[in-house]
């Protein structure tokens, strides 16, 4: 069980998280933290060194969110298509699950981050090439399998996938529209339906 | 011929466009602002009235000179397939590209401003359907004219270009891998060329 002191640090993360994923990095101020925690700024700096610490924290926390999120319907999937598809029903309707607000914390955090702030840029880039490398895998497991075409190229189709989940993420959310992500997951699974599967 | 205050105001757009593509809205100071321009506090509140008012104006020039670009080479073109093709060439090596620094100005502020900042999400919005529409234009006209298949769903054919641009720029500038846009470009030229045309 987590102690008092354990559990004040993981509210801090779990609610200053939120705020960084809508606010971004250089956007989020030490009065938004406090707002959102409901603590004095010595109880956040009793925890946290500075806002660079408890900025990598809420990204962890965000990232392993959506992460265990999609790993838990990807491990219930037996086939390849199967877990593709499900990671598409995971994205269905995305920009306005109560349960990740803000959006996608890599697009977020990558997009904010890829020309200053490295310490955060180091830690989006890193997520990325896990949930490409997920991907890819999957898909290449679908080949070797037989389940698959041989002619896919894993690593491409892994690129193109991620890619048109994030774009739509972003198109739907700056048009607030969450159509448009949808519309574009119902492609892909058409794609994978039709070009990937045997 | 522009006035010297003109050329002054001008100067204080072109130079802060730069650091607020690069640093987004939030990450932009006014002591940034000063160093681009070399000018004091005054000089540019003589010009602008605030940061916002001075951000909005940084927005247009940097998504006006991407628009302005593609422009350029798509009204060069004569058919749809090579309107289209130019696009995916004007945006090789989009990442590195020293004529526009810090990346898509609509993806940097689309993200940033999709949870906050109305009046900016606001311009990045209108520039996104901009874009989304001239894509579907040149799509529906290859329609209509017999270039490209009936079967083509030029709306959705447009959503899932423009995804796949801007997933591909943020990959490859979260990764500093210029490739990966470029390989998703490739591939959308092969769409293209074996899916578009009749």
């Amino acid at each position: 069980m987590l102690s008092k002191a354990e559990r004040t640090k993981q509210m801090i993360v779990e609610q200053s998280a939120q705020v960084f994923n809508r606010k971004g990095y250089s956007g989020t101020s030490m009065s938004d933290i406090m707002e959102a925690t409901g603590l004095a700024k010595g109880g956040i700096y009793g925890n946290f060194r500075d806002k660079d610490e408890l900025a990598a924290a809420a990204f962890d926390h965000t990232y392993q969110k959506v992460l265990l999120a999609i790993r838990a319907r990807v491990l219930a999937e037996k086939t390849a298509q199967c877990k593709l598809l499900a990671i598409f029903r995971f994205y269905h309707n995305y920009t306005v699950n109560p349960d990740f607000p803000g959006g996608c914390p890599v697009l977020n955090t990558g997009v904010e981050t890829d020309d200053q702030i490295p310490f955060l840029k180091e830690k989006a880039a890193a997520a990325m090439q896990e949930m490409l490398q997920s991907l890819q895998r999957i898909i290449q497991k679908g080949i070797d399998t037989g389940e698959f075409n041989t002619g896919l190229d894993a690593k491409l189709e892994a690129a193109l996938i991620y890619s048109v989940i994030e774009g739509g993420i972003m198109m739907s959310k700056l048009s607030d529209q969450p159509g448009i992500l949808n519309k574009l997951l119902k492609h892909l699974k058409k794609e994978v339906e039709e070009r990937f599967v045997k």
